[in-house]
């Protein structure tokens, strides 16, 4: 088959990834062959790719096909599957889990130790093929667009969870700073908890797509944030998207006594001052059961997707554009 | 009445409350003049003396009799209170709040933004007679000792909320790191949620004293807490109560994903890299049910403080030795 | 003043209340006289009014003011009200409570054993004025028709509570029993809990009007409520506030394992087979918190409200008409 | 192997189990064979021999071998097995799961509609050996006794889930109704939640067991439960486990305002009067991860059995004195 492979580490101004043929095991017990009709493209994709988690032992083998979120048909099933030849199906940085230890049988198995990673310890969905768990696949609602929907499994479940993890109801405030390919989607989950959605942005493309979006207030600001709490007031939740050291700094500042800033993206936290009752909670990826719920809620119409179409074989430019700001919502690769 | 007065923030080798004669309004409507048994000595007493919070705008006035927990009787009720002249009460830092925003109707008046704190807003209880809000003062159950039970109104209810913030349960394990004035309770407060409580301390004598208070395991430590997560793993929870950045960034190492780290002192947040689903809190005294339960468990024997006695006009010296770290447990000064 | 007085229970047929003129004393400190806009007519108040609650002993007085949901402008504040005159405000059937207790210092104040509630144990709103107490009245939002926005004050807040009450968000569903006063407002904020809303009703003319409140489905069914698991599953919450005891026991059969059945009007739970790992929970209005969360959500057209115009000499007319079952949505008293 | 097998259920009176040998099939895949060291011998064993719950479908095959908590140790091991010969783990009523459905996936698998029931659907232990799977056993700490701790895996877990689903916590109170298997755990699992646990019986020696548990207050108490609210007062929560309908209709009755009845047996609850903002949940069994902490909590020492040994060959005997009443705390089968 063809994929897009990644040999060595390397910034995307280089192009990593080579478009080559790459051979494929047969699945075993348990495992499914996928057919892959769209592939999504992450940012942090982009942070493996240009070298910047090799410190963290990300990737976990080389070469290694790169991508996490993905729709496709079932080509063929190994033994004790439950899926068949044809189903479709969807699969997201969760590839698997040990389903054994106090986090997998707690319905915490994103958080389980021996997890492994979509594209980041196994070969990922840059391909026309991808092996994954049966236990581990979800299936596809017949009413969505199959070419459209594969970010729904890496933004769709990261922008959920996050909404989760923080404070949010009907009579509650939320900041989301940064609409990329999950903050976007972060404004509506918010709003399907009940809070009235704020989205704050330091590009304009990103604030007009807030506002498709249906965020009940969008600002526009600069790079530094500047002033916000000052003129917007403090929320009960904030939820950081942007990769931006200073929007995290700032989303801090942005949230109440008694709210919960949750981070989505990497960063750190700088000057949290003590004590004062407030939470501070990182967010990851998702269990199972979110991401069923993130499927019947698109299928219900209450999460839509802002995405653009590429070739698989564009990849390295798509990653380019990425890292440039020029993608607005979520670029995804059709092989 | 006679009261120990700051007039001007100092280092405290420089002695800088004095013992003087200090004139006292009459209470009134809904006021209390309570006469001082106990008050306890605090560690941000010693941050408010030294001058440490001028920049926080704390003491808010001054001359200020400093003092935040207090047991007394009642010597005279101005008109609508409840209480009488004879009953023995207690006040915490929570001196008064505004009653009506959404944090005081919701149980969460202690993060009410007009707060009063006693001993910093408002006249403390570093002398003879204090006056208090009636419905900011406790009953104090008729079988606690009233000379050494005055830190249930500081350390008390702050180890208690903390513990009520972290993620703790019968099936959990929980560090506290720091055993001092608050630490010394939350090892009990944590036991009493269930969890298993390992106690660290940097300090020989403090790690005696949380033997003695029942910790199910005792870390003695160098400053450095070196290697703590290697030798003993990481926990559902973790409560700081040292007043150290270091004792915080190692707070954040030794928390499980899920888990969740209370920080109860001052300090910053350092390095808390995103994202991974842990979450962090600050906590900060806590509302008045939480200093009801915190009476009614004492008086059932479940809270126990270690509690030394000095004089009222001793206090510079108390606060010198609580500087050196040579107060094991509390001090409380005795008018 | 004039107002709807109840000298004896009777049932509605016999005209129990009579049009008279009434005297109303002073208001005291931290009292207001309010200037009746609107005052909803509730089904319990038709319970009162008949005799149903002699047994529990409601009406705590006689002569009586029925009446408990009602919006009016401040004609004279006493001493100590933070309200002026020509406020527009509203009065929820919470009268009063002690401010001292547990419950009143969690925000839990309507679970006060001292609670007062309007129209029941003190004169209600059937009148051209009634008295409140400043603390437990609330600014009416601008933007809201005052004329048809007095059921907020009941049916708006208890419905709401009994949305916070049921296990709710996006990935779930419920079924809303009874569309009536409570349960058309009950359709909608089960949805800003993020939930799917299928309204249940015996009535053609209420399964309208759910449709019209927005509910995800509709379901008409027979007084036997049959077959309703079966044709449409379990769900994960159901909300009963239909006043009949078919209602009830049919809403047990219709919640899954693990989820909750919130019962929200006066009835018995029969046949409830244990164990099962289900929750029934009984709601009753709600605290001032919720309250005000209810008027900020009409503010941003969030909860709409169905609402038929009367004269308050009309109230026997209309309270029989509710007895019939021939009131859609809310009548409301316009003095 | 030798097993007490029921061919046909009946009175115990009637001497239904017979003492027999039964062919047990071989382990396979992710299946153990286990020696049996000890089975408890639970009062729901009692209502399946009896033919009590024949209208539930229970047991589900004739013949069948009762019994659902037990201790052995793994004789042989099915390919794909974790366990090894020789290990001592145990087995709960839990005998399987589905493994894939919502609730499955997020902890819940006791509630999942594919569940298999030790002793109920497969055979059980009233046994020399029992077939288990291997995902559904639990390594037995070391430092317990094996022949008297095998109720751990009955009353012990169903005792501990039911004080996750009550309100407790280290301010609260609690009343457990029936201090048999399940309530004399209870009382110490209510505990280790930090609440004051009140044990109320109808029965002397059961009264005398919970004082010997370490119930903070012990009521003896006539079969009507006459007068208990009037004179304890009512608490935060309630647990009812004696098999009563009176014990639950006085348990509803023992609830405060805001509070929780969880009812861990057979009965219905009746009279429940709404509105008032009480919960009512029923408990049943619980997950892996519940039995996990009880196993970590009892060689805790936290938790302790009352146990009575008998023969195998003895299990209609003791069925018969568990049916009088005759058995304090509970009764295991040593083979």
């Amino acid at each position: 088959m063809k994929a897009m492979v990644l040999h060595r580490p390397a910034p995307v101004e280089q192009k990593p990834l080579s478009y080559e043929d790459y051979d494929l095991r047969e699945p075993g017990p348990g495992e499914l062959l996928i057919k892959v009709i769209s592939c999504g493209v992450c940012h942090s994709n982009l942070h493996m790719i240009e070298g910047d988690w090799v410190k963290y032992g990300v990737p976990a083998k080389l070469p290694i096909i790169p991508g996490h979120e993905v729709i496709g048909t079932v080509s063929m099933a190994g033994p004790g599957s439950l899926h068949r030849e044809g189903d479709v199906v969807g699969l997201s940085p969760l590839y698997s889990s040990c389903g054994r230890c106090d986090y997998c049988i707690t319905g915490n198995e994103h958080l389980c130790d021996s997890v492994q990673i979509t594209g980041e310890t196994v070969d990922g969905c840059y391909a026309e093929y991808i092996i994954a768990k049966d236990e581990y696949v979800y299936d596809v609602p017949g009413n969505l667009d199959l070419e459209t929907s594969s970010p729904l499994f890496c933004p769709g479940v990261t922008a959920y969870r996050a909404s989760k993890l923080a404070s949010l109801g009907p009579g509650k405030d939320a900041y989301v700073i940064g609409i990329g390919g999950v903050g976007h989607v972060a404004l509506q989950t918010v709003k399907l908890f009940g809070a009235r959605a704020v989205a704050v942005s330091t590009s304009e493309a990103h604030a007009r797509l807030a506002e498709e979006m249906g965020a009940d207030e969008v600002v526009s600001t600069d790079r530094e944030y500047s002033g916000l709490s000052e003129r917007y007031g403090r929320a009960d939740s904030v939820l950081v998207f942007s990769p931006s050291q200073k929007a995290i700094d700032t989303g801090l500042k942005l949230v109440k006594k008694g709210g919960t800033l949750v981070v989505g993206v990497f960063g750190d936290i700088h000057e949290f001052r003590f004590p004062t009752e407030i939470t501070v909670r990182g967010s990851v990826i998702g269990p199972r059961k979110d991401m069923k719920e993130v499927l019947r809620l698109a299928s219900d119409g209450k999460i839509r997707l802002k995405v653009t179409k590429f070739r698989l074989s564009e990849a390295n430019e798509v990653l380019q554009r990425l890292k440039n700001g020029e993608i607005i919502g979520r670029a995804v690769l059709i092989p």
